[in-house]
């Protein structure tokens, strides 16, 4: 974990000028992710941070020698209802994650606004966040580079997977749980592995992922042993979609691009139907998080962004190839197993 | 997964039932075991359950073949927003689950109820359910079995945890991330493993699950070499007060019981004040779901409840001793492993 450091102190002086901007004195945190982000405390049960002139941590007991290594402000109590009684009649809030419960329990009857400057916060990395990612980029490449050799010898998709993650855990956490997808199975995009043998004489497809005080990676990779056929055609029309893509990925550029030129080359060889989601998301202290990199994207790239890109054709048999992308003047790919 | 069975369909009629009785003609599902619940079928993807007089699957492209084995009507949508144009004026919805923004963006004006006929459902386990629930407890028991030969050797934390997530995937699937916390870290509840060496002549905690079906287990066992020492005091007091928790598990008894019985107990060898969580949870399809086992529990013990009883303390070193239980006349302890 970040523990607390100067860039999270930095992270909550940022948050502090937003709410500061919004007119509002009072945000109420409650996604994990977004606290670990301000904070560098990860909850393991029920949290929360009132974003106020000197923030508070509000923890439960199970937690509280983990939050009080944040240097924040805690309380630790035994019922958050108590603790909850915000005097402002104002409150930011995160409206994608609070429920309706949440509001009518404590919020009922005041004003609240979006806090949406945290999604904007979190979509662009810092050096420190890069350097982690970049970290877990490294050990996906690492383990996709023993997949290979892993997929031979009559084991079943699940038995792969199995040991994928487990090598993935010799250096880090696993991102998401890993999919091994062969023959027919590579068609379904989250297909989870079965007891089905893995032969590489049938496309497999390997979607794995890292993670490294707390941020992920996500890469794909699909083997087979025969690229002469039909399948090798299809892979080389996916990986050129795929460069077409990543090309669009630099600062300035509207997040719609990758996908209009993904659909484009897809297109031109009469694929494009079988392509069925968008062409990449946003990675970070989620595995998806935004920008989503599609149809109905909205703005612009901006530097420090960093996203998939990972184009598929899903037909009797799949094939998908992703790569994480750091946003710059140029695009960095940033995870590099050969294609 | 379950599939779209005789059970689902059943299951999808009692809710039915529950909205006629609310008086209310569509009830919105978005939380993804709840669809699976009534379904057998669980989301990749974005997806929800419109309860209406013949309900409604809507999924994205991506889930279509999966939703189709349903049995139930689906409608394979690329935007969320124009397929829910809901006509009715008022409407069931997970209050615990949706969102503001959800209720803003698509419900705006409109009457909300709260379906909790759910959770009260999903409380109360039918036989089906019963049956994956011991499965998965039989393949907790044997990796337990299997663990204590696993803490040998010199390994870390870590590395032990992998070996018994291993283990657990050649059955079926972790419940949760296997903790192992070894000596001053077993009294962290929610303790993550860490590159300490595991050594036995400290107390080591063993907090695993399996999930079958979507069903889960979770269960505890506090390793340690010599039960001579202060150690082997706290473990018989805090085994002592888990049988009297267990005790209180049956048809019509208060579901406070148990946690006031835990506590006696703890507090009668002044160890009360170390017990930093509830008793107990339901576990189902989800690893922490109702009833609450705890102080402020409501209501009664149903027959084919399955909860938790995890009395702990916590103080230099900690000592958790779980067990699952089904409800019935008398509690039936589903995980054997020793103690």
């Amino acid at each position: 974990m970040l523990g607390a450091g100067k860039s999270t102190f930095m992270r909550i002086e940022r948050a502090l000028d937003f709410l500061g901007e919004m007119d509002i004195e009072c945000g109420i945190v409650l996604k994990p992710e977004n606290i670990f982000y301000l904070t560098g405390f990860m909850p393991t049960s029920r949290a929360m941070l009132l974003l106020e002139g000197s923030p508070l941590l509000i923890v439960s007991q199970m937690d509280a020698s983990l939050a009080k290594k944040t240097g924040i402000d805690i309380k630790v109590v035994k019922s958050f209802k108590r603790a909850l009684k915000i005097r402002y009649r104002k409150v930011g809030v995160e409206k994608n994650v609070m429920s309706l419960q949440f509001y009518e329990r404590y919020l009922k009857g005041k004003k609240v606004a979006d806090m949406g400057f945290l999604r904007k916060m979190r979509m662009v990395k810092d050096g420190e966040e890069i350097e982690h990612i970049k970290k877990a980029a490294e050990i996906s490449d690492a383990v996709m580079g023993e997949a290979r050799s892993i997929l031979g010898g009559g084991k079943t998709e699940k038995e792969c997977a199995s040991e994928i993650e487990f090598l993935i855990k010799t250096w880090a956490e696993p991102a998401f749980d890993v999919i091994v997808a062969v023959g027919e199975n590579s068609a379904i995009p989250h297909h989870r592995p079965t007891k089905k043998i893995v032969d590489v004489n049938y496309p497999v497809i390997v979607d794995l992922g890292a993670r490294v005080n707390g941020y992920h990676t996500d890469m794909t990779r699909t083997f087979f042993s025969d690229l002469t056929g039909g399948f090798g055609e299809v892979y080389r029309i996916v990986l050129e979609a795929q460069k077409a893509g990543i090309k669009e990925c630099y600062e300035g550029n509207s997040l719609k691009n990758p996908d209009i030129e993904v659909r484009r080359v897809l297109k031109e060889y009469g694929l494009e139907k079988y392509f069925l989601h968008s062409t990449g998301h946003g990675v970070g202290l989620e595995i998806h998080e935004p920008p989503n990199i599609g149809k109905r994207a909205k703005g612009k790239f901006e530097k420090g962004m960093v996203v998939t890109i990972e184009p598929g054709v899903y037909r009797d048999f799949g094939v998908r190839i992703e790569d994480m992308v750091l946003v710059g003047k140029r695009p960095k790919v940033l995870t590099k197993s050969r294609k």
